[in-house]
């Protein structure tokens, strides 16, 4: 998979993919992401990507003319499966949706920046408006680094072991079941019996019914889906 | 306002606090964060943070005694409004939860990694589990970016023009209108006419209009709010 990511502030979102699963995924050559910053791409003097909005307000805009160029060299390279706008207003991301975008092969992620892109780069040139959820951030960068997590987590082969993703909160409709680990007390508070009783069936079950219980009441809404 | 962030990557996070608005906001002393890696308060020899889950089963499992000594040792120092774990099946952050949290004072946010954290530490330590949204990450550190982004930008003095703030998407449960800036025609595509002729009241009316018939075809679940 092949993301290209368009901000005019390519540092504020470069240290996610230079740790942890992020980076393992990049050297073992499962992703590639390339950071392309806007400012590279104007054609006035004073490398500006933004300006005042058409009929006031607070706020600046970011020009069409940058992202257009900068999207169309892209294109003119290869083929893109969704050219994505993170923006507060798009489509909410879940979990489905990022199991589905882990199987496209490149994509393009422009992060919004001060008030927003010009409306005509969203009529034209976007397939896709991605929100990560309801509210407002500083920009689209660290929308587009939580997207790309999502997504890049999913690829088989970054996670070391691939069952661990599929117990995640989220993949079965259930929230995920207490977790525990050493040591079995600490400071009096106890780890429950049972899953120190070995008996794998019984505990398969007691997860079974924590995940159904924890789900019922901190969000009933994902049973009745 | 004072953010503590616990986490294994400190260097996952830090980025992001080290441009634009979070930059700005942290030389300007209105906000100070901390990062506190949880290496530094392991008592184990092999500084190990983590271990596998009681029970059996894929994915580490964060282990109680560093997260304990961390959030002691701050406590000690200070008093905390809150103090936050990041997880998927935490109460959904929204935008008024955004602006309730831009008010407190001192807040502890723990970061989860691998499979979570031991779950005596939520029910002992914790006093609010936040979600970004219904997906999974690789671990809690976009998450904490996030809040704080979300929180940070609505600490008055942090946005150059606070109007801007007040325009934003979610701020009244409306969409943001669409925005437009020069030229006002690009390759043949036009800005609306009304947005150049001058007419401020006209222009204010046709911004609450594209507003509402946005979140109506995008998120009726707002107006109904």
């Amino acid at each position: 998979m092949r993301i290209d990511i368009i901000t005019v502030l390519p540092e504020l979102i470069k240290s996610p993919f230079e740790a942890s699963i992020l980076k393992r995924a990049i050297e073992k050559g499962l992703v590639e992401v390339h950071f392309h910053n806007l400012r590279d791409y104007t054609t006035n003097k004073q490398k500006s990507v933004d300006d005042y909005q058409f009929g006031g307000g607070a706020g600046m805009v970011m020009s069409i003319q940058p992202i257009d160029d900068c999207i169309t060299k892209l294109k003119s390279e290869r083929e893109y499966d969704e050219v994505i706008y993170m923006t507060p207003d798009g489509e909410t991301l879940n979990q489905s949706m990022a199991n589905g975008m882990s199987l496209l092969k490149n994509i393009i992620i422009l992060c919004g920046h001060y008030k927003g892109v010009d409306q005509r780069v969203r009529d034209h040139f976007i397939t896709r408006e991605i929100s990560i959820g309801d509210y407002v951030l500083s920009g689209g960068e660290l929308g587009a680094a939580v997207l790309c997590d999502s997504i890049i987590r999913l690829i088989p082969g970054v996670l070391s072991n691939e069952t661990s993703a599929l117990t995640d909160s989220f993949q079965d409709n259930l929230l995920a079941p207490p977790v525990y680990t050493r040591p079995a007390e600490y400071k009096g508070i106890k780890v429950p019996d049972i899953l120190l009783s070995g008996n794998f069936p019984k505990i398969e079950a007691w997860r079974e019914q924590k995940a159904y219980e924890h789900t019922k009441t901190r969000r009933p809404d994902l049973l009745s889906d």
